[in-house]
């Protein structure tokens, strides 16, 4: 059993993170960083994660960085946790690690665009934000067909991959983008945002939350 | 022996799986799809890779999308390509990722602001491309400093994380962006451009390119 911390931010893909480590049932610690306090860009955070970005998970004293490799680990770590199904083979390892990278550098950046565009350009941000709605719409009409088919991505049961594109489309309406128009998103987002491993990980984001704007007032 | 093709594009980061493929040393085919004329939007293409991005990699008929699951299953099959080194543990192959993924989801949509910064907006060009320098400067930054401590992004020997990084930097030159200021990449550079593996995937590249060109003439 680690011994495990996870840095996180506030709305961040680290609600992924949390998720997962709330479905392992292990005891973690969580720390907030305040990236408009800069605390993300301090030497002794930029040790451990060279961009200070999140999330960035110390096990045992040792860290990794990017979500990827931190739920593949986890993964490894707590099989039972159901983070993803029982794999055959390598191609189906591939698979999952297929899904997972599509959400990270496919989703990701476009949703970015949506929800905070002043990171991709030096001037005017309506361009770049109205890009991001074209981006993700193509993302969504995929998705939507994909959740048409079945309940969860990978078929009949919750995989972290359903938290990860939760965190993607819904991450996006933070920029105005609207989401009505998915009839299958509507229903995954709404089995989704029942389960208790998720929960229990907002729960946590919003204690931390409290405590990092206490911090600061 | 598995039944290989990849479809590829040029310049595109499917280079990279080239390159993997050469270190493979089994057989495989290619084919590059004629972006420009639309080949990646047509059904049969977004069958296999609903994006209609590339790499797509066909294993006996099947199809696996996105580098990061492609290269770690290639890894998986042929283990003595080197295309990685031997990971001790489930942490080790997870700092593997981390790395794939830095490149995939960090590098890969900052090198797209500079090089074809007309996917990030609807407008103007040039503040996204000014902005993709900051964001590219801030890795060559990064990367440089882990150079300066090692030759290979693993230390001794080479990786596909080298070429993925390889692939990651000289893109970016695509966009006009001068490189001539980070001394450990320029040296990784030069020991990466004289690798076998390399000089035979850019001349299967630009056979494929020649072909494509005669055909669209």
């Amino acid at each position: 059993m680690a011994d495990l911390l996870l840095y996180h931010a506030h709305t961040a893909c680290t609600r992924v993170t949390l998720t997962a480590l709330e479905a392992t049932g292990e005891a973690y610690e969580d720390r907030m960083l305040d990236f408009r306090a800069g605390e993300n860009r301090r030497p002794d955070y930029l040790a451990l994660s060279p961009g200070g970005k999140v999330p960035c998970l110390l096990a045992n004293g040792e860290h990794l960085t990017e979500n990827v490799a931190i739920l593949r680990w986890l993964h490894a770590e707590y099989p039972d946790a159901g983070l993803f199904p029982p794999a055959a083979d390598a191609w189906d390892e591939a698979q999952q690690m297929s899904a997972l990278s599509w959400i990270a550098s496919g989703w990701h950046p476009s949703v970015r665009a949506v929800k905070v565009p002043f990171l991709w350009t030096k001037s005017d941000t309506g361009p770049v934000r109205e890009r991001g709605e074209e981006l993700v719409t193509a993302l969504c009409d995929q998705l939507d067909s994909d959740l048409e088919q079945r309940r969860w991505w990978f078929g009949n049961d919750w995989s972290i991959v359903d938290t990860y594109l939760w965190w993607a489309y819904t991450n996006s309406e933070f920029g105005g983008f609207d989401l009505s128009l998915w009839r299958y998103i509507a229903r995954h987002r709404a089995d989704h945002e029942a389960l208790p491993q998720l929960r229990r990980a907002l729960a946590r984001e919003d204690a931390a939350h409290e405590k990092m704007e206490a911090a600061r007032a």
